[in-house]
């Protein structure tokens, strides 16, 4: 019950998560593999299509309102459901009295849109999906009644290409640099056909029979649809080449395009003294804004889909940079879903373990204890679920149906795998936290105990002393004698590991000649994570220039789903055994971001909300770095050379740690702003 | 694996069910209250809007086949899912081949039509929700390209109305008896306002501002509508009456309307010595095929919803008449819905324990064991979610947010209530023959077991002596002093009484004047059972006469929601303290059908299918009845008088059985139609 809050603005309301949840859905089958559809392999959860909201208000004196809904609805007081009234202007007597309304919608997910002077929808509202289930309604931005949420859609700006070549004498286009969107023809005319061949490289647009990307219309019909005289294709495509065949008789003046984006802008900031590193941080910023976009993609040309491993790292790259928790909120409710849980997410084991470490980086970034309450208790559920697949050791092990992931490697992930375990563990300690949230001390306790439990087995059986390392995985009681780096490197970087441990780890493991290379960015971006964090700062920023400058070097505008240095020039484009296949524009390429933030800058949150953070700051051999990063409610900035470092913050209770003749020096940061400098010499 | 096949028809399928959980969200949000929208108030079951249908073919030739979907569909072969292909005319290549196709719908349920010489879509074709769960694909009668599931709708045909006239100026048609369709106006002319007020009876068309069913438009941009002359309703209504305010300005040559309807007919019949009783089976009978549509529903006028108790009893009069297996199909697998599992059916306790019985009554009706297979999984899980519900004493009860329903009386529900214990205990008996077909003898065993515990507290703890019957609740471990009918009766229904005790019933509950009288078809249905399974024929005969003939008397041409013969003549309309709130037209009250075909003419299954059955006939004091009820694979015929029974039957085991000089005979009935003739003197 709210009494009257004049000044309160109205805003459209809706299921909590199912706007999300609709989005995905929608989102989740834009993909097209040379012009055919290509939808998601899993189960797409969709939006309760019947809902019902409810207040209740005071009133010194009747009021009118205006109704807007999607969908049909239905509107009764004080629970007299036969005496209900769907006209959109309503005078509500006055007094206390309890609104509902009920909205059905099988389409788009219902919502609801109430003005009045003082009656106004927003998240004061109640929402049910008739499952004894009143929680507070789902809202954002959308506080016109012409704005609906179903038309939601990202922002756009026109683009103009850099270069125009004719390439037998067809026309290829260069917009200069990867990017996302609508392509637009200006002033169609004629008729005949016209076929577009998209590609991230320019070996791919000039493939016509293999380009991932394709477009195909008649323009005569195109030309009839066009807006301003602007023809503007549906669907939109990720690319920087445009090589555009068409008929004899079809005419235009010029090719654009309506770039498509969210518009979120680089809270933090890095430059140094090697400009190649500069080079590399802006290309992942670029690489990680054009995969920000409904939900955090995996890469912005193949799939288009929401992963949830690829997806945990654009999170931390994204709270160092954009620090957009609009687009982490909806990644995190769209993986989850809803229930029943039958599959992973993804498919894929370790995905569903990522999503509560996820979330535990956003409750420690953000401090949002109100998000992880709405979504405790399927957090708890999808524990249950996962712990459920515990074998006789109390290890968790994929079941039949269950993709293991771990890396696109040459992997054999059956039986119990260690790495899950590891992540397994750390997701039993984000349990935890979250129920201290919650304060419930007592499954609080219960999840730190089996958190404890799991990683003393795994240390215990996955460990091998002469390896220098955990062992891969452990088949019917008996670990496996190959190693890889995956379960070390997380072990370490959740600080799972003694000293000695982490030293044979780094000497054996990491370091060693003998362990299998990693390959994708994707686990590139732990194992240098991990290299961090036991110091070994510019053994990274030199792997960080020869892996990411060699993509640099092969003239990448964003970085790749995969690079291996050692193929041939024309042969970086293939994968999965597509021609062209690899994306060139993945999320997880933009690792850097976090790397130089987390560690080079060393801006780390200690508790939620970064109430407390520590700033670390690395040179790793370089003359001098500065950079920021954003905090929840304010900002960091360090200026660090050889000499001294400085650093200012805005909020929370930060500490600067350093190093200084042998002896680790801690300094208290101003929350005011100010700047403290620390000598170094 | 399926080979090469000609002649097998080509037909629409879908993920199984969800045409059925796609038609009934739509069929659930019918209901218009005043004109204005009132959704059903549970949660609406959603169809997989991602679904995959495979099939693995061998052709010794290469075969071109044509490609419809309901949605956006790719097909590829092999699992070779990155060579995907969405043109509506392919060549499959010769050989043995997979066949997948992905089809995405967010509005209706995914569905996909496949012909070709050899390769046709149909029930071999399996489907998955990307959950694990390869099933064979849904399908039923769409065996053209054009005619798509979502296109469903029921049979329609004209009706005139057989009598109008002018009331206050305005015309009055009478349709002669209840109808259900969408009013047509023929030649309508002119501009201005039309308001349509409909009544089940005249009172309520007469009632402009409280009748339930009303219609407005506007007649110029109607008559825009119009297809060859005649403007059709957009929405269908209940009613007898239908009460036409125009304004001056428009005209029409006449209306009529188009009735909807499901095309079954009637395999049972009825007649015996009091025509009264022929009226009351015929009145039952059209009362029953009204509410037999998409699903069947409580009643055409009000909710219009799928109620499970409802249903349970419309399924068993079903099997003694229309015998249409779809309907009842459609409404088994709409009430189960999808998990998770959070609110009963309805929100009603007893209504998720109906489902049980209603399912084991089709298995046993109809011997569809592949049915039953299908829908086995969730009756286990639909099981375990109602055991969870059960006290420290073993007994279900339900919680806080549960609607323990039992009938429209003063009944007090919450604590443990006999009734529940009952049907669960008999669901609890299904469950363990639905595990005997799944030749699950643990399971089968395991299920036995609790409803014998179940059955056993129940009469140990409910059992009155001094009342001679079931007390209705327990609560906090006390039984406590209410008695009602409903309880001792459903424990005779279903056998759980010794004869005793069915004596003590009898005399003192069933026929006692100290017990609350039932007020509702509803439960006068299991009530007159229960009498008629202990002998009291004869006076079923008397109560039916009294209170269908009431009905009758009154006017009624369908059977109504409640009747309470002491009301005064204007008073019998409202219910729910809503006007004209009474259904009129109500399924529960075509019980006589059920009573005739069951008790009197006494057909009654004794093993899945009808495989083996009895026909034990009773005059119930009337000189002489004869009747048909359809079998699974055939029917009976029963014609009887005071001095002998004749009886033929086609397909199945019967046996007659009938009294004579106070022993009890049986008789083979032959299978092959030849009629058999007991002389009872």
């Amino acid at each position: 019950m709210t009494q009257r809050q004049t000044g309160r603005r109205a805003t459209w309301i809706w299921y909590p998560g199912d706007f999300e949840i609709r989005l995905h859905e929608k989102t989740s089958t834009k993909r097209r593999a040379r012009g055919v559809p290509y939808p998601a392999f899993w189960r797409l959860d969709r939006h309760y299509s019947n809902i019902k909201f409810r207040y209740t208000y005071e009133l010194p004196s009747e009021e009118r309102i205006e109704i807007a809904a999607e969908g049909v609805f239905s509107l009764y007081l004080d629970g007299k459901d036969n005496e209900r009234c769907d006209a959109s202007v309503v005078t509500l007597p006055a007094g206390r009295h309890e609104i509902s309304v009920s909205v059905f919608n099988d389409v788009e997910a219902p919502a609801l849109f109430i003005e009045g002077p003082n009656i106004r929808t927003d998240a004061d509202w109640e929402a049910t999906s008739y499952q004894h289930d009143w929680v507070p309604a789902g809202c954002w931005t959308f506080d016109l009644p012409s704005d609906p949420p179903s038309a939601f859609r990202l922002a756009v700006t026109p683009q103009a290409p850099v270069s125009e070549e004719a390439v037998h004498d067809h026309p290829l286009l260069d917009f200069g640099r990867e990017t996302f969107g609508y392509l637009r023809f200006h002033h169609l005319e004629g008729a005949g056909r016209v076929r577009i061949y998209y590609g991230e490289s320019r070996a791919e647009a000039l493939s016509p029979d293999a380009c991932y990307s394709l477009d195909r219309f008649e323009a005569g019909a195109a030309a009839r649809q066009a807006e301003d005289g602007i023809y503007t294709l549906a669907d939109a495509k990720a690319f920087r080449y445009a090589w555009i065949h068409a008929d004899p008789g079809v005419r235009w003046d010029r090719v654009s395009m309506l770039y498509e984006y969210v518009p979120a802008t680089n809270r933090g900031a890095f430059a140094c003294s090697d400009p190649k590193l500069g080079e590399i941080y802006e290309t992942s910023l670029y690489t990680l804004h054009l995969n920000t976009r409904e939900f955090f993609l995996d890469g912005i040309k193949r799939d288009r889909w929401v992963w949830s491993g690829d997806a945990y790292q654009a999170f931390l790259m994204n709270y160092y940079s954009f620090f957009d928790l609009d687009v982490t909120r909806r990644t995190l409710i769209a993986l989850r879903g809803k229930d029943p849980l039958v599959m992973h997410f993804n498919t894929i084991l370790d995905y569903s373990l990522y999503w509560f470490v996820s979330l535990y980086d956003y409750y420690l970034y953000t401090g949002d204890v109100a998000f992880v309450r709405q979504y405790y208790d399927r957090a708890v559920s999808l524990m249950d679920f996962c712990l459920a697949q515990r074998n006789a050791e109390g290890l968790i092990e994929g079941r039949p149906q269950d993709w293991v992931f771990i890396d696109w490697a040459d992997l054999e992930n059956d039986g119990a795998v260690s790495t899950i375990q590891i992540i397994a563990a750390r997701s039993l300690e984000a349990m935890s936290a979250f129920a201290a949230a919650m304060e419930d001390e007592v499954a609080s306790a219960a999840y730190g105990a089996l958190a404890e439990d799991i990683k003393e087995r795994t240390l215990r059986l996955f460990w091998d002393d002469e390896a220098g390392g955990l062992l891969h995985r452990r088949v019917n009681g008996v670990t496996q004698p190959a190693l890889t780096k995956h379960a070390s490197m997380f072990a370490m970087g959740f600080g799972y590991l003694n000293p000695d441990r982490q030293a044979r780890v780094i000497r054996d493991v990491m370091l060693g000649s003998g362990v299998p290379r990693i390959r994708t960015p994707y686990m590139r971006f732990h194992e240098l994570a991990a290299l961090c964090e036991s110091g070994q700062h510019e053994r990274v920023l030199e792997e960080v220039r020869a892996y990411w400058g060699g993509m640099l070097d092969l003239g990448a505008t964003t970085f790749w789903e995969a690079f291996d240095p050692t193929l041939a020039d024309g042969a970086h484009y293939d994968m999965y055994g597509i021609p062209f296949g690899k994306s060139l524009c993945h999320a997880w390429g933009a690792g850097p971001i976090y790397l130089f933030g987390k560690y080079f800058l060393g801006v780390r949150p200690l508790s939620p909300g970064c109430a407390s953070f520590v700033v670390e700051p690395h040179l790793g051999g370089l003359d001098w770095m500065k950079g920021a990063v954003p905090l929840s409610g304010g900002e960091v900035e360090v200026d660090m050379d050889a000499s001294r470092i400085r650093v200012r913050a805005t909020g929370g209770q930060g500490v600067l740690r350093y190093g200084l003749d042998g002896e680790t020096i801690e300094l208290a940061i101003p929350s005011d702003g100010s700047w403290i400098e620390a000598g170094l010499r």
